[in-house]
């Protein structure tokens, strides 16, 4: 996600965002919108900067007024190559000059914003201090479903990140497991992923036996061994659109208790996806697939939210998680994966991106959920 | 950089650096600090989260008590593998808690806290919610000095750095550029960078004719042709520790004036250089390098700061700039890095890792600065 542009998108489309996000927030009472180099300025003007770092970079959006791109000098040129560059003004500023006295002349003194959640904290002080009458909002907070529902163009490439994952799967059960470290394993998927497609890996979970344990353990220098669960969790952006997908798979056959969990939370991931239809709460969600994990007697090692947004980035809104009111909406994209983590044992993870359709939900990954053996 | 340590370093040493950065924080009239994931959090804990997300994690630093660190729980088990983690308490929160009101707890109600520049906006809000009588400010501005100077275990890194760094330039000198895209020798010199033990690249500069007068360009499409200036600028991570390096070679034999302006940027880095020793202001270096590139009449066309500090990141305080009044001091590193560059033709940097000595500088970069005629 270096340089610029997601493909197939023009400065037009970027313009009707950036209209949209001045709208919602003006309909949220905001008075503007502060983005920083990320995934939100991805998706509202193609221009993704190198790295975020102490010189500011900021785009700010109001309605009624152009969009204005505050970036440094030295960025500039970069920055006007960006698919959207012709729906921006750039403000270029130079080193040695005050990046957030520039912005306040842009910015309402006593207006409420929205901000990137992952502004960097510095450069909020330094507005706060410039404008001591203004107030801000996380863009989550204000405005979290700013990227939520996906067009049709989006969610083409969704499904192709998708079938790309699926891809990997394919391949990645056909190769040996046991007697390897989780790290080639782990190293595998990388480059199935990149192989169908994905130029960003985002992680590549193979957490075996004990490890499978902890939901968020990458990979390690353990060796695989015959009887052994392996949860296997990956993902990246392919064209710009993120793909995430978990499958626990054994090597060898397993126990009865071991094929029981699995096929309880395969249970519970189907229960979460049925849930799934516009109007629907994200918490509704979240509590089908608990029901079924709780109902079994397992509810202690579902230890995590059932699922996450994903799209520009893998990590995001809507979250699956209890107390989340938010209505499902045609179009939205996120995870149902639910799991069981039994400590100094083993763990089962399973995971499908599912969209939301007009009559209820659409897998974006369709690979085998029984469990698949594996050498 | 993922997973957890830094090889050299114990958790004494982790311990010593908090306590330092604790007491430093009270000299400077701080409630504490608060350290978000990325380089602060790695220097003082040797622990590195795969991501910084919308989860919360967070080291509270205050002189007189323990260090905490607030994460979430699913990722307790990897902070608890970190070489720092003895030196800490930790405190987990999960998933649907409110982790600022945990937070907030830890914290004096009123206190001002230095808090990581890079810490997300979404945070600092949380916690200005949590806790409105509280104030902040980012570390840059707080304790801009804080990893600056490099004790010798640090310093050996850096320099093994540099010399990963000159042993990629040894070897890319002799790879043809005439007919090859910059995209191409940009990825000869990553894969360099990492046969010579680099871990992480950040980046890989080949800005060709033209493209050399944008200081921040990257690699492009474009063909290298016989003729051209190239800026060559690469560095990353090696051992944990930065690398960054420019030369600016030739494809065939350059102009006078293309000579003449190597030349020029050549002398210029040779006068930051030589301004630096223990007790000058970071700004003299940049004084010394401009006011040769300026009484040659090109002053017009140096567009940016002489240089950056260096250590577990690639960019860093102190800042090489007019203004920067903080004196070196013994151990800190930082680049010299003049340039000229003029629109639509040709740039020309050259730059090198330095490190205050007792009694001048040492330069962590050492291949030839005079023009390097490549094929």
């Amino acid at each position: 996600m270096t340089g610029s542009t997601l493909a197939p998108f023009t400065a037009d489309d970027y313009r009707a965002r950036m209209d949209r996000a001045a709208r919602a927030a003006a309909d949220a009472g905001l008075a503007g919108l502060l983005v920083a180099p990320g995934p939100d300025l991805v998706w509202l003007t193609g221009y993704a900067p190198t790295a975020a770092t102490e010189r500011l970079t900021l785009l700010v959006l109001a309605q009624g007024r152009a969009p204005v791109l505050v970036v440094p000098t030295l960025e500039a040129p970069d920055a006007a190559e960006a698919a959207g560059a012709p729906a921006l003004n750039l403000r270029d500023w130079t080193d040695g000059k005050d990046p957030y006295a520039a912005t306040a002349a842009l910015l309402d003194v006593s207006g409420r914003f929205g901000i990137s959640d992952n502004a960097w904290a510095m450069h909020l002080l330094g507005l706060q201090r410039a404008l001591p009458g203004t107030s801000y909002a996380s863009l989550t907070e204000a405005l979290p479903m700013l990227r939520a529902v996906k067009d049709a163009a989006e969610l083409d490439l969704m499904a192709a990140a998708g079938a790309a994952a699926d891809a990997t799967f394919e391949e990645i059960r056909k190769v040996p497991f046991a007697g390897r470290k989780e790290s080639a394993v782990g190293a595998d998927l990388a480059d199935l992923l990149r192989k169908f497609g994905h130029s960003q890996v985002d992680f590549t979970i193979v957490a075996s036996g004990p490890n499978g344990a902890n939901p968020h353990h990458e990979v390690g220098d353990r060796v695989i061994e015959r009887g052994d669960m392996v949860v296997l969790d990956f993902g990246g952006l392919k064209d710009g659109y993120g793909s995430d997908t978990s499958r626990t798979v054994h090597v060898g056959e397993p126990t009865d208790e071991e094929r029981r969990v699995h096929d309880l939370v395969r249970e519970a991931q189907e229960a979460g996806f049925r849930a799934v239809r516009p109007g629907v709460a994200c918490q509704e969600v979240d509590r089908a697939a608990r029901a079924v994990i709780d109902d079994a007697g397992y509810g202690e090692y579902f230890i995590h939210r059932t699922g996450h947004g994903i799209g520009v980035t893998t990590h995001e809104p809507p979250y699956m998680i209890e107390g989340e009111q938010q209505p499902l909406v045609p179009g939205m994209c996120f995870s149902v994966e639910p799991g069981v983590y039994l400590p100094g044992r083993f763990g089962v993870r399973i995971e499908d991106i599912v969209t939301v359709t007009a009559d209820g939900g659409r897998r974006l990954n369709n690979t085998d959920r029984e469990m698949v053996i594996v050498d």
